[in-house]
């Protein structure tokens, strides 16, 4: 098992309003740690593209004791930990600069087919390169807690931008926080700090579309729907912990 | 005069769908050369934050010949040019690792009481650190061509979203560029590539607020306003070149 590390400092564009790193570069991070572990063992795009193929993250369960501030020099280690045929689980845990962990992330990841866009076996060679170890059964996230069918929701709708989609021309897996934290009210958020979340991607937003980000808020714990049209295309789950300002 | 460099490297989720640095990033990156240049003289945010002051950028002049792409490291070089009583002229220049010039930005900028949101006199120890020569009339930057009166536009609704306010409780100076932009089609924006814009803030746009991206588009020149209700809050030129795909 090959682990790999990446230093990040927090810039102030990065920032949210409280002068702490955003959820979105939170997730950013992660996969940047993932992208540059695979440039540095030669299964980078190169690797992949050439065989029409593209990874693609499934879900995310994310648990912060604290978010880092602007200024502050972070330390993320990921490796590939377990695979079979079609499933890679991928852990990242930030650190800061006293080398406490603060951010824990696990994931799941599968290979897709460019053209027609469904999952395809993943090929040898590369799951080789992260010696990652081959198992029956990856470990499992379980499903967020879903919004209820008569459950009474809020919701906003989002227009998806230009600058949401990036170079692999889909939307930014991280911009699904930005639409789900969004919907929460300036009130809420200002007084309520994020310690979990989960979150499983469901189908493709696509530049153009219009997206209703629903929310349902029950004290500390809000789930929370990403819909297209009638489409779940994510579902999630955050916990909050009250804080003084 | 006491020139400063910053260097960066382009991650993958600070490029656009062409594989290129955003628009945004461009000016936030600038901002933070500055940023550190203030940090590394002694006179950052807790210098001038304890007087009540902070720093305002008024308008940006950018000349583009080409923007970087994912895995370039990019030199940032600025200086604190021209100063009077009220304003600082401050450039940006952008090198590749092969040391051209690929990016240019003229930069013009005041202080404002925190408070009361309006200009204040520069402190001198500020600029002196910064060793910039005083003028009585810093260059000016043109004022952007302006939408006429009875132009026909094109416009698009933006509520103004939580992760647009930065650590400064306002909306990131990058944000009025996500705007302009997005309102242009994505047909227009695959076949085209940005060379040059100028970029002048008129009044601030704060959370909760609707902003209108107003947009004529005549060849390879676009004029932009960003409004709130019926007050203007910026305007700019754009100016494209078309691309071969």
């Amino acid at each position: 098992m090959r682990t790999f590390e990446i230093k990040r400092h927090v810039e102030y564009y990065e920032a949210d309003t409280t002068g702490k790193l955003s959820l979105p570069m939170i997730l950013n991070w992660a996969v940047l740690a993932s992208k540059k572990q695979s440039d540095t063992l030669g299964v980078g795009p190169k690797s992949y593209m050439s065989r029409g193929l593209g990874w693609v993250i499934l879900q995310y369960e994310v648990d912060i004791v604290r978010r880092p501030e602007i200024n502050e020099e972070i330390t993320i280690k990921t490796f590939a930990a377990k695979y079979n045929p079609f499933f890679v689980s991928r852990p990242f845990t930030f650190f800061d600069s006293q080398g406490h962990e603060i951010i824990h992330v696990k994931s799941i990841w599968t290979m897709i087919d460019i053209d027609n866009r469904r999952m395809a076996r993943l090929p040898q060679d590369i799951v080789d390169a992260y010696q990652a170890e081959r198992v029956k059964q990856i470990p499992r996230i379980a499903k967020p807690t879903a919004v209820g069918v008569d459950e009474v929701f809020e919701e906003k709708s989002y227009h998806v931008r230009y600058l949401d989609i990036d170079a692999n021309k889909h939307v930014n897996n991280s911009k699904y926080f930005e639409w789900m934290q969004d919907v929460l009210s300036p009130n809420f958020l200002s007084t309520h700090e994020i310690t979990y979340l989960n979150l499983k991607y469901e189908a493709e937003v696509r530049l153009g579309h219009m997206v209703q980000s629903q929310v349902v808020l029950q004290d500390n714990f809000s789930k929370h729907r990403i819909m297209v049209d009638d489409v779940v295309n994510a579902e999630a789950e955050f916990k909050w912990r009250h804080t003084t300002i």
